[in-house]
């Protein structure tokens, strides 16, 4: 077993085929993602703190401490969890990049929760004081025991990249309080799914059998239909059918995500294969079926929702951002625990056209859905909290913020994310510029550099950096989509098919692998049954889906693109042959198909995560056809 | 100008080119809209107050007017509104076929009205007293004024049918009261458009130009941002543009278009036809771009707002019933403001697609919203309320039930939409058997006797039972789709185009004018900026949308339908040539558009407004094409 208190990363299983590496073994250097670290270490944390700190949902816990009855609770009922969330992310940054500044700001923040905390370990400033409602009376909405699983994340997060201390304190009592209350004699679930993967991570960085008792219990409890009947159904909550039973994803997409990452969680630490063998069924058949080009889940606004098998209409893609993260987190974890490469294809799709699209590029402007389409133009509203989710342009915050900080704690820990070890050597399962420096399972430390012009490109180089001796494998991932991929090491050059390309040999300090990945772009037909682009394309290149964008008077929705040539190659993005056909007004849409005919035109697409950062603008991913 | 006192209908302009007939000038004797009108009286009207009774609808007049203040007044805020409804309903009905019975409903229910109503006029069960929320606290959404609006038309439904009366009084005092509080020197619109058109109905009943004065003022006000901030926008109160100035509807389907009665209303009775081209303009271009093929209004559930320009997905269509009804009033209003019969075939449309769906062949079960596509079989949850609003099969209530007593109104008071009368005749706008006796504007009394196979089929007899002497005029419609329609009287035939068919002579008692309007089944293409239907095909069989339907297996998702040979006539509804090919399963559901090749087969149609009474089906309007 591995000892899940010493590696510095979100998930570390004490079981499972692949160990995850820790952000002080991979560290990411430049390029792509080197730069979105940077912008949410020196933006977005600072961003998101200062909002929470003048909304007052910081505050909160100092009243709460205070016992300060006069003054109005702030925020919506999980705000706190939107602190945690945030302390986690610092914690994370903390460990990547030390700074005595932002330590103090830890510090300064988790006092306050230290000093709101009841001698029996509940903390939760919305609840339980004698001029608010009871504790735990309303466990569909309330959300008390997913906040409190954020506190136990960002305990964790701060235990493992500065040691023990006052934070873990807090996380332990509250932890013990909920395994008193809502343990074997007890009952009850939370609406939102967060407690039971929060619960296994804490039992690993604690090494405490009762706090997985307690997620496994929390999981197993759910698919009764315990909770009270609503207008979106028991699916929403994920409360309509027992997690072992379930065959696909369904209801609210986040706590349909988070619920299956505590389902694996439990699954790994149990060794109960027949529950991770259920949890990665609903996965694929949900990845199949239930989830948009870009990887984004969730097709309902209404209830946040996904929608039926296939139903995956681009101008209503709810793609929330925060089932972005959530997919990551449950990919990685179904990574982890098969070491099957499909789910890091999961991670590099998500990651590259979800979480690189939901942040704008001052780190402090964010999509909260993604949408695949937009018809119109709509202008920011400047500085002011966005009360809508929908559509262009970023915003810096919303009523509801779960993605600011979501996101915050994905980037900040993303190095860990990126190689894997096992048995026999490293795995790169994402490909981004890092120097990777750790051991084997022996103990024989070894190094790797990569190098890569990824996601635009696809030239990928490994550098050994510590040879480790004996031979070992290094193994590169390469995408499904990279059909004549190329492998060139010691000047032998070799096709390599999608999968994994596994070298074992003795490495030497200096030897370089090349990886090259085939980037010219691709045209992308969608599965008939998704009546939502029936007849239209998508473009990708390399692991981005592109997409027209259009500031101007060009009529997006008269495109119609010519599929007989393959698209060209252009920048970073892509050049299709189309028509603009605009259909000619009537009274009724309904009758006549007539159009007027189009001038043929060349029609650039960009990546769909650049969308919308140069002012208002209409964008399709979906092209119609001719 | 005309008496509108004198007439029994729900809309009767002082002015206009049309004269609307009462429903004592127009009787419906048989057919496709008699049977529906007889299980309204015998079914759900009854139906509608007993759940109303059960839940506690009716007795929070009861407890106001008692002051109980230990009761929990029950039902939403807008739950008076609902027995107002009904009220109405049942007085409609009352005037259609009388009996001693429904009087005394009528009178047992609006008695309570009197009790509850305070001394200075103000009536609602839900605000106002000590224990509830101030009188007007929360115009946005405590929809107070759009409750006292259903009052004055129930009030104007009772004095049509059964003349002055204690309801009157009650009607005529809540009106006072409220151009005392919103007059010249008040502010504030209320959140849900509805008082508008009822002011303006209640100054024709009471001839008071006090009320007509609040009505404009009510409309004028609107559009200027006057209620608070919301996630959906001021759009959804369509308080974001001032009615004059917008150009289209938008924002909730069923605000907009009573807001839209109303405004034509002012329009009518002021002389304002700048405010009647304005709201023509927008219900012209909503029809032709934000209107599903059913006729149906409402493109989004989260909402229940229109969507943008050609946003109209089939499956989450929500064409909310109520939308359905609104469009009927709004249509009927234009057609008797500006005499055009293209608005006659907006009702058509409705009543046989949208409305004749929404009800179940017992009277004792609804569709709420009314989606063009059902991809998965949901099974009735008998006799219970429910919760959400989607999909089939119909129930028998929902916590929201506008639609039960809104569908009542209209069914009891359809005879008022058939037929009207102008300066020279009688103009028939929608077939269905009945039997007309009325007068001309100079006092001659004519009357015809329609006979008609329609819906299902095209024949239309015409008979004149009251000659009426001198010439006058009849004018049949010929709908928009009826090419080759054929007029034969005097044994002379004659070709007619689409709009009207006049004829005018001196009219013998017996004449009979027979119309043949084609019903063979015919194909329909989406305008292809419709991106949710593009690459299919829908049918239509004289005003009816048809539908494929299954209750067993067949997969309609897998349906491709052969466009090449025109649909087939077949019972009443049409055969169709097809394939089934159902695309190979992949774990992504985007790349390879390859299908398993397909089994001819021959698909049949039935009218749309019959789906999901047979059981659970899924269902399917627009048909993707091979």
């Amino acid at each position: 077993m591995r000892n899940p208190q010493s590696i510095r990363g979100p998930v570390i299983p004490s079981r499972g085929p692949l160990r995850p590496l820790g952000m002080d073994e991979v560290r990411i250097t430049g390029g792509f993602w080197a730069i979105r670290q940077q912008v949410n270490g020196e933006a977005t944390l600072g961003h998101a703190l200062d909002w929470m700190d003048r909304l007052g949902w910081t505050g909160n816990f100092t009243a709460a401490a205070n016992g300060v009855e006069s003054r109005e609770r702030k925020g919506r009922e999980f705000a706190d969890s939107e602190v945690y969330k945030i302390v986690e992310a610092m914690s994370w940054e903390q460990g990547r990049f030390p700074s005595d500044e932002l330590n103090a700001r830890i510090e300064t923040v988790t006092g306050t929760f230290t000093a709101a905390q009841d001698d029996d370990g509940y903390l939760n400033t919305a609840f339980g004081r004698h001029w608010q409602r009871p504790r735990y009376d309303d466990l569909a909405w309330g959300h008390e025991l997913y906040c409190a699983g954020h506190l136990l994340q960002a305990a964790v997060a701060r235990t493992r990249t500065a040691g023990d201390g006052p934070l873990l304190e807090v996380a332990r009592r509250a932890a013990d309080h909920i395994c008193e209350v809502f343990g074997e004699s007890g009952q009850g679930i939370c609406g939102h799914p967060e407690i039971e993967t929060a619960l296994v991570e804490f039992a690993r960085l604690a090494g405490e059998q009762r706090y997985l008792d307690q997620a496994a219990l929390f999981v197993e409890r759910r698919g009764y239909r315990s909770l009270p009947a609503h207008e979106f159904g028991w699916s929403y909550f994920n409360d309509d059918v027992p997690v072992r039973k379930a065959t696909v994803f369904r209801g609210h997409a986040v706590r349909a995500l988070y619920l299956a990452c505590g389902a694996v969680d439990v699954a790994v630490e149990t060794g109960d294969d027949d529950l991770l063998e259920a949890v990665a069924a609903q996965f694929d058949r949900t990845w199949a079926r239930r989830t948009h080009l870009t990887g984004g889940m969730g097709s309902r606004h209404q209830d946040e929702a996904f929608g039926d098998d296939f139903v995956l209409p681009a101008d209503r893609a709810y793609a929330e951002t925060c089932a972005g993260v959530a997919t990551v987190m449950l990919a990685q974890r179904l990574l982890l625990a098969t070491g099957d490469s499909r789910y890091a294809g999961v991670v590099d799709r998500v990651l590259h056209n979800v979480i690189a699209t939901a942040i704008g590029d001052d780190g402090r402007s964010f999509f909260y859905a993604n949408t695949l389409h937009q018809r119109t133009t709509t202008r920011a509203n400047g500085d002011s909290e966005r009360l809508d989710v929908g559509g262009g342009p970023r915003a810096p915050w919303f009523e509801v913020s779960c993605c600011l900080p979501n996101l915050a704690r994905l980037l900040a820990s993303l190095s860990s994310y990126l190689v894997t070890a096992d048995d026999t050597g490293l795995r790169v399962h994402q490909y981004a510029d890092c120097d990777v420096e750790t051991h084997l399972a022996d103990g024989r430390p070894v190094g790797l550099r990569v190098r890569t012009s990824y996601p635009e490109g696809g030239e990928v180089a490994v550098r050994v950096t510590r040879s480790g001796g004996e031979p070992w494998s290094i193994s590169l991932r390469v995408p499904g989509w990279a059909t004549g991929a190329v492998l060139t090491v010691d000047d032998e050059r070799r096709p390599v098919a999608p999968g994994e390309a596994v070298l074992t040999r003795e490495w030497a300090v200096g030897q370089e692998i090349r990886l090259e990945l085939p980037t010219q772009p691709r045209f992308i037909w969608p599965d008939p049954r998704i009546d939502a682009v029936r007849g239209c394309v998508a473009v990708e290149r390399g692991p981005l889906v592109l997409c027209a964008e259009s500031l101007g008077e060009n009529d997006l929705d008269a495109l119609r693109v010519w599929t007989g040539q393959d698209p060209e190659q252009t920048g970073d993005g892509a050049v299709v042959r189309a028509r603009f056909e605009a259909p000619l007004d009537s009274s009724w849409p309904y009758g006549d198909p007539s159009g007027r005919p189009g001038t043929p035109v060349a029609v650039h697409l960009t990546p769909y995560h650049r969308w919308a950062r140069r002012g208002p603008s209409t964008m399709r991913v979906w092209l119609p056809t001719t």
